[in-house]
């Protein structure tokens, strides 16, 4: 039983400094968010139709978590805003130390909007509050309709869902309006986005409801 | 440092019990693999692809690990063979004692190909060894290109890569060719198939390799 206790310490712990983080980021006026799915799902390209969206509007700044090497956090910076690579060595999630370690480095820089980009992982981020306003669960549509109900934490944890991919429907087995029914099965009270990055539908939906959060 | 000391143990359990299965699987003729991907790559139309191929010709069981839900053992028992499926409530991979005890569901049927499907998670099964003769990791085209830089612990511990979704090439930002040369990057001695589910292209190379395998 000892995994267990040591465990739950090791939540109390992380839900601690995510409670000061959550603090610090209401003083500051900063809305956070945790972008969390799979490896593939596209965080890093809506993040980066996100940041065109905002551009010179609001300032926003990203840490970036992998578990290896600073592709993502090198796609970001091409994008002239802040940003702090995170990489856990082999560790399958972000954790609130993560994050507060990394806030000295946006010290002046005003920011409105931080998007924290979680590692690629349906299942452990969804136990790990970093501090943030909401959880934002990104699924494509070539992972498969049937996901919400497989990997139901990590739905049931967030309050938003992307759903990524959308112009790829005519190629792959998958049917949107399932995956929205799975997900609601999941939680009622998600709040879902349909977009394609390629195309850019449904990126403007996306960043007014953003928008509106932002103050 | 007790985490580490705790988690250390916990694998040196897992080793140990590996080992036994990997003893008893010798000894049985029996040829095991352990399947690992993301979330909605195509592990389960993979495996159902393979047991189409050896329908009849090979006597085949699946073990299905899943967070949550049965939904993949259900579309693998339409195939009319032994299965077994382990719900790991939340636990994100797949540990050698949840194979140990699946194994008795198997007993007289004779088994020469045990096909183990890990939890969707591409990066914690990777340290956790459950006695098979290989561990196979699959990536969809859809995932990009850079992923086995990123994640890659999960290809330098498998000894095959199934490229999977090739299909799907002319529709996504992915080079086949690029990713190829990144997952050799990280381990020049994997074994590399191509292949789709959709048009069954690459599933015969693939099921020759297991073919020649199976004693």
């Amino acid at each position: 039983m000892s995994i267990v206790t040591i465990e739950r310490k090791v939540l109390e712990k992380n839900d601690e400094i995510a409670r000061k983080n959550r603090d610090l980021f209401r003083s500051q006026n900063i809305f956070a968010i945790n972008i969390v799915s799979s490896p593939g799902s596209g965080k890093t390209s809506i993040l980066e139709r996100t940041l065109e969206y905002f551009n010179g509007k609001v300032p926003v700044a990203v840490i970036e978590g992998d578990v290896h090497t600073d592709l993502d956090a090198q796609r970001i910076a091409k994008h002239n805003i802040p940003v702090v690579q995170v990489v856990t060595n082999g560790m399958c999630h972000l954790e609130a130390k993560f994050v507060s370690d990394s806030l000295s480095a946006f010290d002046g820089k005003n920011v409105r909007l931080l998007i924290i980009e979680n590692v690629g992982n349906l299942v452990c981020p969804s136990n790990y509050d970093l501090g943030e306003a909401h959880k934002i669960v990104v699924l494509s549509t070539t992972e498969g309709d049937d996901k919400p109900l497989k990997y139901p934490a990590m739905f049931r944890n967030a309050s938003v869902l992307l759903i990524n991919k959308i112009d790829l429907v005519p190629y792959v087995n998958c049917s949107i309006e399932t995956m929205v029914r799975n997900a609601l099965t999941v939680n009622p009270k998600l709040k879902i986005f349909k977009m394609s990055c390629t195309t850019k539908e449904g990126i403007a939906e996306w960043c007014g409801w953003l928008q509106e959060r932002i103050k």
